[in-house]
């Protein structure tokens, strides 16, 4: 099955871009994903084209039009996940990028300037308001880029040993320890004795002692959330799931 | 002057990619930033170009070597910040994208894989380990994308209207307001009577509110720390500025 992912853009030179090559390019070729631009532009009715204007209110920038980037959502007819990109949406989480990667696929519409006309979500609710992190970017396209990275790697087949999807950062909520690889010697600095015992259960436990730590010093946020679920009764946090 | 991006990738044909396009595009033809990438396969010194080994203790997946990013580090000898992008890291704020943008360039390494052997970051105690988001991406190139995008952005001259810069989410710690633009009804729904208003000082209070209200909505975890600083005395205020 082919992951569809369609991307509303002022910018469809900038796809697939840096997804054509490596993991996620070698998927695109394969077929486990395709790559459909929809311009925005050509939903514009007036002689210029325009998609954006002035903001109600006064201030700087210019904002997209609703009724140009209705049509253009129409036009697209969507029974897979709408995302807009932009930092007054909800942050993406790893869990979400997961369900993503099982369904059928996922249309992205990418802002510029000042964002998007409010009553495009007050009319379809059902577009999901999604930012990618706390920075402001020129517009949506690299920020849809890391999203659909992040889902193209997930999709069966895509990464070379199966393994490699688990044990990350934030799947468990927790941030990955932390790795080491040869030389066994490198700047006067060995790697830790551990890793080279062949002890299976003393090394997870490392491990995961590594990866606590580490989330709690450098993630408080992560830590939190972490430990409220840990101490949660069991059939709690099977709900949870 | 300007604004020197280096990108250490095993992908260097991904850059600039999206950032050729558009905004940063055309900052790019005027000089406002140059992009440079280094291939880190080029500091392999074997005959396969090895860049990765097996995880020490066992796991799936490859670890970057130390000794060949070192090299690879070493060979860019650096006065600008070095970030290494990374799901363990910090996460960007806006902030220092703001300090980034204001220097004289940035230093990126993107990872693949499982990640870095750590002792790299023992060793460059300088490279800033730095997360985009909580999602994991199949390596860091997406994510320089993206932090690139945020600092061109800010170049001086780089954005049409000078003031496009502030008022936008984040930088004051709080979501942006809600934005409309003509038509005035679309879909049976209207531009706020307020934003037709005229009134400056009544616009400027019906904004604030929205921004507050979408805030304590949205994101709780940015309200928290807004209303922290906002109760604060003044003088306090002024030295954490």
């Amino acid at each position: 099955m082919t992951f569809a992912a369609t991307i509303l853009t002022l910018y469809p030179e900038m796809f697939p871009g840096p997804l054509g090559v490596s993991l996620a390019g070698k998927a695109l070729e394969r077929g486990d994903w395709s790559c459909e631009t929809v311009q925005i532009r050509d939903f514009a009715t007036d002689k210029h084209r325009t998609v954006d204007d002035t903001p109600a209110g006064g201030g700087a920038g210019m904002v997209l039009k609703a009724d140009v980037l209705g049509r253009a959502i129409e036009s697209v007819g969507e029974t897979r996940p709408i995302l807009a990109m932009t930092p007054r949406g909800k942050p993406i989480t790893q869990e979400r990028i997961r369900e993503i990667a099982g369904g059928p696929g996922v249309a992205i519409v990418c802002g510029r300037f000042e964002g998007f006309d409010e009553r495009l979500f007050e009319h379809y609710p059902q577009i999901e308001q999604v930012s990618l992190a706390d920075i402001v970017l020129s517009g949506g396209e690299p920020a849809a880029l890391a999203i659909l990275d992040a889902c193209i790697r997930l999709l069966p087949g895509v990464m070379g040993a199966p393994d490699s999807g688990h044990e990350e950062s934030f799947e468990d909520r927790l941030l990955e320890y932390p790795q080491y690889t040869r030389p066994q010697e490198w700047e006067g600095r060995t790697i830790p004795e551990v890793l080279r015992s062949g002890d299976h259960a003393k090394i997870a436990a490392w491990r995961k002692a590594r990866s606590e730590d580490d989330t709690r010093l450098r993630r408080p946020d992560l830590w939190e959330r972490y430990s409220d679920a840990r101490d949660r009764p069991a059939s709690d946090a099977r709900q949870k799931k």
